[in-house]
């Protein structure tokens, strides 16, 4: 504390990002990083801009970075989406955080999952956004019919985190049909890994707005790039409200990086396709340990053992050089969320735990 | 207009940068860009990191950016700063933005010239941060004892930016050792072209923040990144604002690059001593055609001209090729901020405004 801080920064909390760890050889899989590297031809385009342009990186990158809201609106043509409809950022989190400034702060309060993505709170005590959260249902899965009540703004992350549950296009545009009085955000990082983007949707519903990230099916978390798709009127919101925060938040290299991994889509089937593929693997293994495990259509699964504490699981795995994610949160303090790695990695652990589990672990 | 929006995006009045035609062979002096490439240990340094762990692009970058902050507070060692002391952003204008959240949001108004960095005010809006100016002497000079009065907060750009005016650091002292109930911010984005920076005060006044950019001494403005000096206090309030915004705001390929950069001593004195003299020579030739200078201690010079209109001299300039920046701004509208080129660049420039000025303008 200290009577130079702004009153904002006595209450906040901030968010804690999954650890990234300086050690080698872990098995790291707490931070839904995508196991497979991008696409070559990102290093390509990017060594390609700095063998012929390094010398323009004294100059600064286009503010509006034209390019690569046309590629990223290329890509939805056929939802007939146009560039105007682009919005990029320095990952989604800061789309996130001008989209909750922009679209999301009004007298009544936010609603979102009582159990999703923690950064949703943090940028509500950010902007002083007041909020209320919609429980799960015992499934844990999201039931939209509980978010038409007045409100501000609704987010929901689609495949929801931690969880992994997915909701249908068919569910999604049922409530866009009943709710227009504020923006719907839908948070679709985990969609490229099973489930269907409300995208096509956009042109239809003037209040809806879709985001995304290269971090996850692109493989490019150490990039810094995401995108929200909308209405050009919530477009607009979001460019002043960047415009008055930071002219320039790709940089050159960013910019040429992300082109080129949405130009290449064979290497993003193969390998969202893998990570798929991995998922269902492990999910068998993880049953036949006996642990329960949530439907998931994300790059993570989201289990519990009915005999065994999952923080004391997370910490013997750790000691095995295995890192998961596990959240002191309430409803789900027994839950493991696992980001599916390699089927190298996916072997590693389920060897790691079951040797784990045969252990005398102390009963949850 | 929308009823979407947020009540504040509707009170936003965005900053509008200088533009980045996208044209070839344009003289382009109007964004006070370096004229020279960066360290080409920046290229090698991102090079290697492509060449050998290209397959960590997958990876978050660490959020913490330990590694350049370390080499931020091992160039300040003399002054005592250690890494602790250091927060870093996606370019300066990000520090800034979280600098005018975490610490210049409080009751009593902040004050900034009349005249400098024009992001100031936007950051006011876009945090509700009521501001009072203080006019620059008649000389375009900063007057530190007008700052002497109850506020919120301090900042000011040294040197200053439109003008290029340079604060000595006992002036900057002076002020420090009377006022110490708010953060007084010296945004030092200019110093290496000719200033002194304060940094080796921050251990002796708990109120003080610096911020530098490698954007333009160290020719970096498109890979963004900025960073802030400061007491712990000040510096854990950013690290608050920041951690509730965007985990990693700065990726990879930036992180490489700057380390390289900050390392490259000797390519930093050869390039920031070629633009002083290139604005020495500068200077004596605008002398010469009878434009006014103001004194310049950065990477621009501050220009106007007893008879001829500015507005008009940058629109026939750009007619030929060459940009510079042309603020409609109160006292500064007949003005022209000329960022300092090559020598080539320069003689472009001279002889284009000799040609101009010859030609029947009309007076101003």
């Amino acid at each position: 504390m200290s009577r130079y801080w702004s009153p904002l920064v006595h209450r906040l909390t901030p968010y804690v990002p999954g650890e990234q760890p300086k050690l080698p050889r872990l098995i790291k899989l707490n931070t839904n990083e995508n196991p497979f590297p991008p696409s070559p031809r990102v290093v390509a385009a990017i060594s390609d801009e700095l063998a012929n342009s390094a010398e323009a990186l004294r100059l600064y990158p286009d503010p509006n970075a034209d390019r690569l809201k046309e590629a990223i609106a290329a890509r939805y043509a056929t939802a007939g989406i146009s560039g105007r409809q682009v919005f990029v950022g320095n990952g989604s989190d800061e789309v996130l955080a001008h989209t909750f400034a922009a679209l999301l702060n009004h007298l009544s309060p936010i609603l979102f999952p009582d159990i999703t993505y923690s950064f949703y709170p943090v940028y509500c005590a950010l902007y002083d956004i007041d909020y209320r959260t919609v429980p799960l249902n015992e499934q844990f899965e999201i039931c939209l019919d509980d978010y038409r009540q007045p409100n501000g703004g609704i987010i929901f992350a689609n495949p929801n985190a931690p969880t992994g549950g997915l909701l249908s296009l068919p569910a999604i545009e049922n409530l866009l049909a009943a709710w227009q009085d504020s923006v719907v955000v839908i948070d679709e990082a985990y969609i490229d890994f099973g489930g269907e983007s409300a995208i096509p949707l956009v042109n239809r519903f003037p209040n809806l707005l879709v985001v995304h990230t290269l971090s996850k099916s692109r493989s490019l978390a150490g990039l810094r790039v995401g995108y929200a798709v909308g209405n050009e009127e919530l477009i607009e919101a979001l460019e002043r409200v960047k415009n008055s925060f930071n002219s320039y938040p790709l940089d050159r290299l960013a910019l040429v990086g992300a082109i080129a991994a949405l130009a290449d889509e064979r290497h993003f089937e193969k390998t969202r396709r893998a990570v798929i593929d991995s998922r269902e693997q492990l999910r068998q293994d993880l049953l036949a340990l006996g642990f329960e495990v949530l439907p998931s259509a994300a790059n993570f699964i989201f289990v519990r053992h009915p005999r065994h504490d999952a923080c004391e699981i997370s910490v013997l795995l750790r000691q095995q050089g295995i890192i998961v994610r596990h959240f002191k949160l309430p409803r789900i303090e027994q839950f493991l969320r696992i980001t599916i790695g390699t089927t190298a990695e996916c072997q590693g652990l389920v060897a790691a735990l079951s040797e784990i589990l045969g252990q005398s672990l102390s009963p949850q």
